[in-house]
């Protein structure tokens, strides 16, 4: 039994903690932390969880085995740090950290420590879809990817959400999960901006024609539309040489209705994912007790960041942004 | 030029005259004729037209090469026996006579002759979609026909359609269309009632499930359910030996909206079958203008109602009707 | 956590073992026994369970809290009688028992103990796309069920199935299925043998077309074939006063290649309801440490015998059978 | 009746020739010519139709109502600016010229006759498909396109086929049809070129991603992709505000076969749009025998010639390259 201590309390944290306890198999939450104790009470004190009002004093604590980090992005490299240091398993939950350089940081740690322990949470790279395809990539039956179509749709967002943020929180996982699909890296980055719909507002373009050249050629097309109405859909198409692939949707049933055959799209990314996120911490205990690290690393956190933000550079300008992830380190070849 | 004269100036009568007219190659009208002679002349006149009153001096007219014939059912057989009498073809609108009977004075009528002049209007054989279906199952790939499932599914019908038309009009087409499809005949017929519909009326059973069992052993299913609220929506699948064969319902653009992907369906049997009424006529006065009989015959026709008969006898017992049509006689095989 | 004892350690025993024991939460297989004690050592030792040579003392191990049985049919009445005089909570794999009487006299003895214990491994209720075709019906939006079309498609079987097991090893998840699905019950069988694969062999009608009509008329038709070459494809249409709904199949990538753009259908029925397996377990799991039975039961056990048995009369005769199944016990009535 | 001459009895010209002498409705081909007159007078001796060895006596003959142009694309200047001149109406095969200024050149001239007399011969304006999509997008239900998706798959071409047909021979149809769909005028076009597949040759760049920006903001990318080796597959999806419309695929049944259900995929352009042929030429003798032309006109020629150039320019540096057409003389305005 993996024993797993929750840093953050807030919905993402209580959601892990639910599949841990009452879905999952091996793992066991038996510390949480959260500055708002009063939440962390709450959820720890009904699986009788030790509570922290900070996320040092779990990450020190001897009957944690390893930890998983849910705080927001900009409160993730201290933990991730400290738990490097003290040699403890991490699945952080992502952004790794706010920038570029932070992330840097923790990798140049976690290979000095010689041990890989951080694993990042894209959930995307568990979804049975994106598994499907990369095996049927990796077969050969289709020759080499030459370019690749995505489209993020989602309903709508709030007049919070900005330029910015389609890149940072809604293009990251096409970012994390496509360069993983096709087993390349990426060299530079473009956004175009199409017809704005009027359904936007005046600190959001949407939506945005994103472009991502990789070092084989390849190029990944990511449509980001957030105010979509339609619903939350998901699609992935990889032109290759001998044949196009296609990422399944979810199976749903179809209905005759009114006119016409439909297929329902559902609104909610959460459940779109749901089985992925089920996976992605199932897979994560069952590694950590073996000893291995399998998922995301945090060079890929690393490498995310940085394209992240070559997005977001185009964004003003329109303009080709390089990429420069530099060498893969040894550490992180797989 | 086929020289075209038209029996019936009613709905079907006036678009057949508009795709002679408009649409098709190598036909003419030059005569029409009506009951109800205002009609004819409403028809006739525009296009210079010979308009007659009776269905007996347009099939005498010299000037008249060929006819079709679209007066209600109880009418066709005295307009098509003269037309035999006198040796000319005739593309009569189905069905060919109300009862077997008369039909089979027109098979023996015809045979008499001696040389094939009628052709029932049963225009699914023209459909592009089950004649691509016909050609795969020719093929041999996929081994012998097993049994196969079609929905007739219609959007409503009014007070005046009762259970009897649920095969005399509307199975009719699926009757014509099945044999000629697996190259089969029937031999016996049954019909189930499931559940009903709220939708429906006294005099109305809905729907009915209709079984037509073939020599081969082959079984056809035929779904007949004409309040079906969503659309006109035909459908025939096809389990064969070595795989299944589904015929394509139309092209259409689908779209996403409203939380789902939608391919319309259409409410109206007209259009579903339009290109098929084109390719019907289209190909009638090709073959008639070389002196050529290619399409559904009379014994087809005659086939259809006795098929028909033995459904509507087992619409009252939903006991197994057997269908006898004898011999197909040497004058019909192909 | 529940401590569960494991009777009978042939395949599916040891898939339920590795799910509790790899994937599932709040379960722990403790003991396990089968007459071949060597394969019971097998699987029980690296578990640490108490390793039994036969059942009787399996369930009374004062350290078991429920069991598991998964010995072959005739087996299973022993073991789930004894389980309810001391008032353990069985899963008992299909079929509850061999005949209807046995597991009649189930029925009797657990409404006799007044305790719900035994729930039936029909692993369909709990696949994600039955619940929610199960959900739209239940929505009211589609109105009343008329009639259903099932299709069993499996690519090939061997020459010891035969004619009966189309129904007993086959229809046999339909048929509980199907009623659950719409809430009605069973009141007539019939089956119809259309054309015969050349595929299949002497004592082996195939396909068969098997008929289920309810007390409300709804009719529900089930297509076995069992060596239809292309791969096991499970549907289900569902045609209602309002509409049509359709089971989806299971969500995987579509390609295009060499002519055509293709949707894969797998080839074992394991794997496609593989996650309805979990769901059924741990959710077993769940309600048991609950105290709660709600997974089908002794009697849905004893409608699924008496349906069989009624549509394997039919085979025989092709015509309809009455399924007498009474009147529901208050007992179990939902 | 109309009476046609066709310039030019090549493929395409012969193909016309039947189709309006064995399908269409309301025209004869009375005069053929070619230069190679042999070849003129195979086709024209059976029809009755007199042959000439130029195409400026066929234009002449007093018999001849309109003229279709099929000579190859350098030739067509010739023809069209000498029935502009007498006044003669012209269906032009595409291109127009094969220059932007020698199709302003046309423009010039028939604004100068002050007749609409030039057809061009794109036609997906005449493929249901595309004219339900533009019916889709002018009802208002969907809002505003913002960008749109195509796809121009095609199994392979030969070694004489080069990078700048890519557009001129294969785009081309996207070029005039796009604008057309969404009622705008393209302001610069810029292609990228992805990883290229190894089934390409020296002389020819493929894949393809060509974009077309509008003057609404609108973006148009055609993906241009003529060694996919898996069929002839075109595709439009166009995302709008209120939702997202794809143009459907031809209608052909589909199968389930060796583990798979499949959807075909022709490899024939031609069969793809033979419809769309039919249609097309039907409606030029149904407008021109009324005296209207209301297909795409000379100055789609010219603008197809202007955007053409800009993205074979762009082929050489993937820069954005301005397409300037100016303003729509109001002769063309529709």
């Amino acid at each position: 039994m993996l024993r797993i201590g929750v840093v953050g309390c807030g919905a993402i944290g209580r959601e892990h903690i639910d599949r841990i306890t009452n879905k999952l198999s091996g793992g066991k939450v038996v510390a949480v932390s959260d500055v708002f104790v009063e939440g962390a009470h709450k959820v720890g004190d009904p699986i009788g969880a030790t509570v922290y009002n900070n996320s040092a004093d779990l990450v020190n604590d001897p009957d944690v085995d390893a930890i998983i980090c849910t705080t927001p992005g900009f409160a993730h490299k201290e933990t991730v740090m400290q738990a490097i240091e003290i040699g403890k398993p991490v699945f952080c939950e992502k952004p790794l950290t706010t920038t570029a350089e932070d992330s840097m940081d923790i990798v140049e740690a976690e290979i000095a420590g010689g041990k890989h322990l951080i694993q990042v949470g894209f959930m995307r790279r568990y979804d049975k879809g994106y598994r499907q395809v990369k095996e049927m990539l990796e077969s050969g039956e289709f020759g080499a990817p030459l370019y690749l179509k995505c489209t993020h749709w989602n309903p709508e967002v709030g007049t919070n959400y900005d330029t910015p943020m389609a890149v940072y929180d809604t293009a990251i996982h096409e970012i994390d999960v496509l360069h993983w699909l096709v087993g390349d890296e990426y060299e530079s980055a473009q956004i175009m901006m199409p017809r704005q719909t009027k359904h936007t507002h005046p600190d959001l373009k949407d939506p945005q024609l994103m472009f991502l050249k990789c070092r084989s050629g390849l190029i990944a097309m990511v449509e980001v539309f957030v105010n979509c109405r339609f619903g939350y859909d998901i699609n992935c198409q990889i032109v290759c040489e001998e044949g196009v692939i296609d990422l399944p949707s979810p199976a749903v049933p179809t209905y005759r209705k009114s006119g016409g055959l439909t297929t329902p799209i559902g609104h909610d990314w959460k459940k779109r994912f749901i089985e992925a996120y089920d996976t992605e911490i199932q897979e994560w205990i069952n590694s950590t007790r073996k000893g291995e690290m399998n998922g995301p690393s945090a060079w890929d956190g690393f490498v995310a960041n940085l394209t992240a933000d070559a997005l977001v550079a185009s964004q003003q300008t329109g303009e080709v942004v390089p990429i420069d992830i530099g060498v893969v380190p040894e550490f992180y070849k797989k």
